[in-house]
């Protein structure tokens, strides 16, 4: 490695530092940044550094934004009765992406796990019942993952939402995904089918 | 890809430009990026820009160098009467990696292909020839791919040198690779190292 110049040496290090890039392929991305015109390598340069000074958490659902609050927040065609929880700002995304709900989100950063000393005050817990307190939200979907810790998360919010009058508070289905081979499906998932099924109609 | 922030977004996008990094790759970049500590960000942005400012051709060998000379062609020790020539500045990092030559580089920055119309003068061809005549080099060792265009390019260089006295001009051995099973090695290369065979010494 000591054969390259130290400055394209600091660059293979630098990026060996991103996931899934080790210094193979870091050696490659630097040549190809070392043979790319300046203009592309410096956009690239630029554009992270204004990632990390714009791009911050919407004080609204803690998802992102380089705005003062994010597109969905803003955006007063939605239906700001429903609230969508769900563990991190990809899954918002992924929801988004599905087109099958129009309402807001709220961003838990992570998930209850006492194991790992995660309690209601390390993720965005207590501001998600503040938001709800305030605002005139009927429905809570509850679309944490599916994981031992996302159900327990699902568990913890409907027990503390449940005494309250006119919120409803729902789970997002789990069962049998949409093209899913029943001999691949895992026991659990397909137990959880059986159980949810419902009546043709 | 429209519910990520305008700054993402762009981001995602210049990754994506770079070799193997598809939108996906580039979006788990970038939220790592996002993620990452200000100072790790901004050293990657920082170490882009400098290798584009500071790396450039040594005007010795035509290697990569950030400063007036490179690294080899200012090594006293080494021995200045071998010149080996190769294809890339990776080729030249390829043969210090082996440890197996202490001689100087000259690198061509492709090879002959009349096809492509890439003549002597589209690559550093003239200079070898030029810095031949100038220093006191007793050996050139053309260490060209073994490729159609690599070999030409040998040939050619050697034709030109070969008038020359008090030079001797090699070219690297090709055969079978050590640990190579000969059922995998194609004919040429056998045929190659059948030609090429030396006695027990």
């Amino acid at each position: 490695m000591s054969h390259y110049p130290q400055s394209l040496l600091t660059l293979i290090k630098n990026l060996s530092k991103l996931p899934g890039i080790g210094e193979k392929t870091a050696t490659r991305l630097s040549m190809h940044i070392l043979k790319a015109s300046k203009k592309e390598a410096f956009d690239l340069a630029a554009s992270i550094q204004i990632v990390k000074e714009k791009v911050r958490f919407c004080p609204g659902c803690f998802g992102l934004t380089d705005q003062e609050l994010c597109n969905i927040c803003q955006d007063s065609k939605r239906n700001s009765n429903q609230l969508c929880v769900v563990e991190q700002t990809d899954d918002m995304i992924s929801i988004e992406k599905s087109n099958a709900y129009s309402g807001l989100y709220h961003v838990l950063h992570g998930v209850l796990s006492p194991m790992n000393g995660i309690g209601p005050d390390e993720i965005k817990m207590n501001e998600l019942f503040a938001r709800i307190n305030k605002s005139g939200i009927s429905e809570v979907i509850v679309a944490t993952s599916t994981s031992v810790e996302g159900e327990a998360t699902a568990s913890y919010i409907f027990q503390e939402l449940q005494q309250k009058n006119n919120i409803t508070i729902t789970r997002i289905a789990s069962g049998v995904p949409i093209g899913g081979d029943l001999k691949f499906i895992d026991q659990l998932t397909l137990k959880r089918a059986m159980e949810r099924r419902y009546s043709f109609s």
